[in-house]
């Protein structure tokens, strides 16, 4: 199934700016960077409990959020892209 | 229908913080504001077309990136939050 997450991580203090690193990194490994703060993760529901887990670790639910948008598996037509494409090396750095 | 509307917009130049700051008041006469750059708008067909003309054409498709995520009607068990609930106001500023 196609999973969305979305995050915004507070970058305020130099522990955010970690936070934010770390959770780009793992999202990486479960699924394709399509904005800066946006992965498309085509995943089974346990390796989605995974992420999920590790993601919670990770932030700071005070001041951070997660949110996961689940678009099952026919979601070819529910998902449509305006203007540039995303230049995210697998990484999670983007590329200028 | 929910339409989850995602964007970056490369704000290098003080051309694209306009088109930021265009893009995030546009969005916020359709939906609500749940992350930075995310938004959920429960709308009907034609007035996700509306948006969707206005948004393009704000953007710089060169370097701007939209995306769409059409939930359906049924989408109250599609979505999960952890963390931060959205502090943003109606206008789209961030309230820290």
């Amino acid at each position: 199934m196609l999973v969305l997450i979305t995050y915004d991580v507070n970058t305020e203090t130099d522990a955010g700016k970690r936070r934010l690193r770390h959770v780009a990194k793992q999202c990486v490994n479960y699924g394709q960077r399509v904005q800066n703060s946006v992965f498309e993760c085509n995943m089974d529901a346990a390796k989605c409990r995974e992420v999920k887990a590790i993601l919670e670790g990770i932030i700071d639910k005070d001041v951070d959020s997660l949110r996961f948008y689940y678009l099952g598996n026919n979601y070819k037509n529910k998902v449509e892209h305006v203007g540039a494409k995303p230049g995210f090396d697998v990484m999670g750095t983007l590329i200028l």
